[in-house]
């Protein structure tokens, strides 16, 4: 049975889930899907069957497009969308890789992400975040950050990422939280002025961060410290470490935090701390509407 | 069936890992064994099993001293060792805390570890291997580098430990190369060339770290970087934000690092890049040293 609104489907395929939108005209929503299979959970040819496990009940007879950002192109991914290389503006419809498939339903778009050769670094799904928030904000000239396991930080200007570079900030927070010796000092709770103190504390002497954690282990043995000073002083020392590497970044600029709720609270914080000036935009929707920007160049082409 | 000349027991009871020795006289071994069940395998009444497994059927008739250092000292190990507060000399038998056995011919002593009150600071284990290594030079003045999973710098005078400072290295080492995204990135070979650059960068902008570890990932997918430069880059790091963070040590002292093969050569190496000027002990029979020393403690008190 074909459901005849839908015109088309916006994917954001990550590593671990994914997300995927069913839409009606250019930026109607209809439902909202997730699902775990992320790349890393799959081969190229297990895509397409996740991609009708989800909507193929949905599918009008005519071709419908899809237009998907996130790991899903990288080189393990279904198929590979190289990367475009800054400076330049978020890749568009016409960068995109297309992907034939079995199922004559589907059109296939993997949008590329951005690459940077000098420092090396690389982007997947937060380009189109960062298209999502320049179709609002067109004349937008600052920096984006983009916390998260990868946290990056853009310099953006004349509709372009000039340069980017990523920290790996989230992903240490939760392997030395998880599992490192520090799992048993670290609760859920959380005290503001533990992190900003953790925050000062980097920004004036960033090496010392391998003593400071292991620090955190000490202080809950001698001081019994109690874990939610410990995981707010935790996400502190590493965020101010991100902050002290990232000053040319934020240093005087225009901030905006495109991130979840919780997290961008967090650099929120950290940053006023520091007489920065910033703020935030909600992350729900950006990627969407990244992705519908996209859409919006194929209905131009057509 | 007993063994007469078997005087005492020497025991390093760490995390994951025991190594026992048993002793004639006062440093004469006879066996060595080895056992995975460490402190973090055990509940307090699981020790003396393991320890009547190990060595049980060579135990005489008489009481035979048991002497132990590391984790098995800890609050959740086989009874709790408090730390001794630095500066004070590696703690000696006289301040071990004795345990109450089922088996009458065991006498079982627990070496505490140390402490410091600020920064907040501890270690169970390095104290025995540093009371080993002032039995072979008394009159050393100077600093210890004791690299591992939480590597440790002590500075010693007049035969104390004045001040400690531990950095998670070896932990981070091991997240990071095993359990984060940069394990598809790291292989199992070396660089010298690679390392000392990373350590370089790292002293000079130790900030930078959790952006130049993302970028190992992204120099493998825009450069093809090697795994063994990765790994090698990935030591460097990690390593060199230490010396950054330790370089009130090790400037212009005199450095004896104790560690084992592999990785004492790599801080060797680094320090050497600084011209600092250092030297390597083997860590192998330090530990014994050092248990061996407290034994000495107890004959003389007899």
């Amino acid at each position: 049975m074909s459901n005849p609104a839908l015109s088309w489907i916006a994917v954001d395929w990550g590593t671990t889930h994914l997300r995927l939108w069913m839409m009606d005209g250019n930026d109607k929503v209809i439902a909202r899907r997730e699902s775990d299979r992320g790349m890393g959970s799959l081969t190229s040819d297990g895509y397409e069957p996740v991609l009708l496990d989800l909507v193929g009940d949905q599918l009008p007879e005519t071709q419908t497009p899809v237009i998907i950002c996130g790991m899903a192109g990288a080189r393990q991914g279904w198929a590979e969308a190289p990367y475009a290389s800054v400076p330049c503006a978020p890749p568009s419809l016409a960068q995109a890789t297309r992907v034939a498939t079995q199922d004559p339903r589907l059109s296939v778009h993997i949008l590329p992400g951005l690459s940077q050769m000098s420092p090396p670094d690389v982007m997947r799904g937060e380009e189109t975040q960062i298209a999502g928030f320049l179709a609002s904000e067109p004349n937008f000239d600052g920096i984006l950050c983009l916390p998260g396991t990868h946290s990056k930080w853009a310099h953006i200007s004349a509709q372009e990422v000039v340069s980017f570079r990523t920290y790996m900030t989230g992903e240490l927070f939760a392997l030395l939280s998880g599992q490192s010796v520090l799992r048993h000092s670290i609760g859920q709770g959380w005290d503001d002025e533990a992190f900003l103190g953790a925050v000062s504390e980097m920004l004036s002497r960033p090496a010392g961060v391998a003593a400071e954690l292991f620090g955190l282990r000490a202080a809950q043995l001698l001081q019994a410290q109690s874990p939610d000073v410990a995981r707010a002083r935790l996400s502190g020392l590493l965020i101010g470490m991100e902050l002290a590497a990232a000053r040319p970044y934020w240093l005087g600029q225009e901030v905006v935090i495109l991130g979840a709720a919780g997290l961008a609270k967090a650099y929120e914080t950290a940053l006023n701390g520091q007489s920065a000036w910033c703020r935030m935009v909600d992350i729900e929707g950006i990627t969407l509407q990244g992705l519908t920007a996209a859409h919006g160049q194929l209905t131009q082409t057509r």
